[in-house]
């Protein structure tokens, strides 16, 4: 009986695994190749596959598959345990919203994102405050279907870093509030060192320069590729097919470089998840959190550190000679860990990064929490950044309006950002106690590396929570200490504070 | 009642229009950017989405719809008298062929397609054959459940030309042994032109020229692009996003040029389908020789004439100065254009090359026409291709198995490579009536000449017989001495004959 469940619980996975991959490789091909004009049939396509997945999932068939597997947990290998977990949770996510209202609140995602667009082209905040308004009330009412655990934000971190709540977070921002503002004041007084050298770095070397380091990192390129497109992102079809992109401009170098080196990050992710769960949901990154960790620990942990760039900045040099030949290796690093408070949260360095993410964090924490009046949140952002960061932006467009996510629904999306860096700090303290990690940088042995974040991070897939596999691998709960410690240290020695 | 029906024929139809897509753009991957090692689990989801394909067309439902409008077809308009004519077919063809042996058939194509790789290889015929004896035989077995009339075989050439007939085919074969045997004879007589000149040619340069000659044809790069695969292809995710392959090989211009000329027409004919059928299936060329018709005219009779080279090839030799430049245009159309016999068909020259089909469908008309030792196969082709071409390949590798088709169950398609060429020249001789072609040419005013051809064959999409097509562009039945005579004419002036 608990055998033909169980099939029946592998058949569903790989089946709707199936239907994954035909979505994740039409977004692939929207991002990246799609003509400008074949939008409506490819969101027609779209429309008709998410149908096929939802009837395919939230039936009566899958219910009962569940509820006796739940029953009988114990009896199921540690693999069938998490896929029934995993399951459950989806399954209940989904189907405690009404399927109409759902569809409505989809169809209101792309009039808010087309307001969005046109309220941040014209700096008009006005556009978009209706749709902004109408995409939390529609946010809110799921909640109360969806039902909540001390505070109605829980539910939507949950949705992207499972298990995080206003208290941890607020705990992680606090201790961010504490130590991280008061370090960026004090390198503000700083004097600030060169930038990168003014010059044109042609496309084609900065393409060859992503295709050797991201073998130098351990990216498997027979298990996927490289393309470029707007913004950069990683995409897996599935384990062995792993997509990342990244952009090219002629006048920015560092933006390629830390782009290819971040993406391959989360792409070694997706190409070290065990085979042991075949073609199956849980062969992916288990949150965004987890995710954006092995993002940032490959592109500031190690990309950002001397030894790094000891041994890999002969090759860059040697890529662009005109540009770089007289750079010295001590001024090149400084010059790609410049820290300066900014307005935009994409182009913000290492250590502003985790403020701007605090400021989305206490919005959204409010927002959800109490009655609002939308037309209050761009002075409130404003007055955030002034605080905070010590800027407050004259327009709204590089204010509020910066990031596409709220007009997407995307609430509770924010934090994972900062999360993924202080993650990153708390394994690569940890890989430090038992591996040389200048040592691997400066020789260029990733290996060791790779292996202990594979063996530790990578293999689980979605098989454990984040909170299990930071505890696992690190012997302990997660611990945003790690991460302003690193900071502190990092950047005091930089500017010798 | 009947708008009820109607309503759900375009609701099927789009919905069946949207998993193609899906389809259609996971081979598009496949063929181009997709990992190397990503092949089982894209296998398993073209698996379970052409299964829901079969679903979602196959049952209940469809039938009723079908059978209702089929009784009420005169209330019609022509959209759906047109929509009802095509599903009713489709439904036809499916739905005879019992689900678990068309499965069946499926995992033995597969294991038949790589014995077959591995028999080209190894140049050993025994380790193909017992696939191709299967793979002969459940077609046989399937053309009886399906039914035919007069000649099995006309059961499999109306897969890819509908309406083709082996009475057809015969009259047009004939033809072709008549008058095309001789010349190609009287031909070989002749001294061989000078080739192109031996020379490296930079891919970065041929791209420059595909991009150029792309546009120059009236590709509409809004809504496609190009790329590159090992075998050029041409694939629509729908009439918005029409995407084309090519290849390029340093020391081989031409191959790249003509490849780019080739799809493209296909490419034209897709981007001209009228939008009246919405997203649809009849938003798609209706026949593979229909659609070889467009590919093959702008390749051959537009692409290969001294005026189009009058016009273009001052760019070409602007793009490779050193390895063009001495080269006078009367001597690079005499290379464009030699004839000489040769083993391989998809290398063989304009002349020549439906002589290889010929081949290819005298033996299939043979092969369904009685029982056949699979073992006299490659005897009876060896002694074809001395017949008809004055060769024969002392290897199977270059010999019988030199095409995957018949190992991936393609039998039928062959003659639509040949008849495409023919529909082209009788295209070409009526549009010569109305519009002078050369001068188009001449002047590189293409638009005259893309009208016509949208007017009459592109904007109808599947909505339209082959014959149908034919007859309401030309006032006239397929007549296969239109092509002869063309061969004829411009191959005795060019060898002086």
């Amino acid at each position: 009986m608990t055998e033909q469940y169980i099939q029946k619980l592998d058949q569903l996975d790989q089946h709707l695994t199936a239907i994954n991959y035909s979505l994740a490789l039409i977004e692939w091909d929207s991002r990246t190749l799609a003509s400008k004009k074949g939008g409506e049939e490819r969101s027609i396509t779209v429309g008709a596959i998410s149908k096929i997945y939802f009837e395919a999932f939230i039936n009566d068939s899958t219910k009962e598959t569940l509820d006796y597997l739940n029953q009988h947990l114990a009896e199921l290998d540690d693999i069938h345990q998490a896929k029934t977990i995993y399951f459950t949770k989806e399954y209940h996510k989904i189907s405690k919203i009404p399927a109409d209202e759902f569809a409505q609140y989809t169809a209101l995602l792309e009039k808010s994102t087309e307001a969005w667009e046109e309220a941040r082209t014209k700096d008009d905040f006005s556009i978009f405050a209706p749709y902004l308004d109408q995409v939390i009330k529609t946010l809110k009412k799921f909640i109360q279907y969806r039902g909540y655990t001390k505070h109605p934000y829980n539910t939507l971190l949950d949705d992207y870093e499972p298990g995080l709540t206003v208290a941890v977070a607020d705990q992680f921002f606090t201790n961010l509030k504490t130590k991280i503002v008061p370090l960026v004041q004090a390198i503000s007084q700083k004097p600030l060192p060169a930038a990168m050298p003014v010059a044109t770095y042609p496309v084609d070397q900065q393409a060859a320069f992503s295709t050797y380091i991201m073998e130098q990192l351990g990216f498997d390129a027979n298990r996927g590729t490289i393309a470029e497109s707007a913004h950069p992102f990683t995409l897996n079809l599935s384990r062995n097919d792993v997509r990342i992109t990244t952009h090219y401009y002629e006048n920015d170098l560092p933006s390629s470089v830390f782009s290819t080196i971040h993406e391959t990050g989360h792409a070694l992710y997706e190409q070290n998840i065990s085979d042991r769960f075949g073609f199956s949901q849980l062969t992916s990154g288990v949150s965004m959190g987890i995710h954006e960790s092995q993002s940032r620990i490959y592109e500031n942990n190690f990309g950002r550190d001397l030894a790094f760039w000891d041994r890999h900045y002969a090759k860059l040099q040697s890529l662009f000679p005109e540009q770089l030949g007289t750079l010295a290796l001590a001024d090149f690093f400084r010059a790609i860990n410049i820290v300066r408070p900014s307005l935009i949260r994409i182009e913000a360095d290492e250590v502003t990064y985790p403020l701007h993410i605090m400021v989305r964090y206490e919005m959204e924490k409010m927002i959800f929490s109490q009655e609002i009046d939308v037309y209050d949140l761009p002075r409130l952002w404003n007055e955030k950044y002034q605080q905070y960061l010590g800027l407050s932006a004259d327009n709204n467009a590089q204010g509020i309006l910066q990031d596409v996510h709220w007009s997407a629904g995307l609430f509770g999306y924010f934090p994972s950002y900062a999360l993924g860096s202080a993650y990153a700090a708390q394994f690569a303290h940890h890989i430090g106690q038992s591996i040389d990690i200048k040592n691997c940088l400066a020789t260029g042995d990733m290996k060791p590396l790779l292996g202990w974040l594979s063996q530790n991070v990578h293999t689980y897939g979605s098989s454990k929570t984040p909170a299990e596999i930071i505890h696992s691998a690190t012997g302990q709960d997660f611990n945003p200490d790690y991460y302003t410690d690193y900071l502190d240290r990092k950047y005091s020695q930089i500017y010798e504070l």
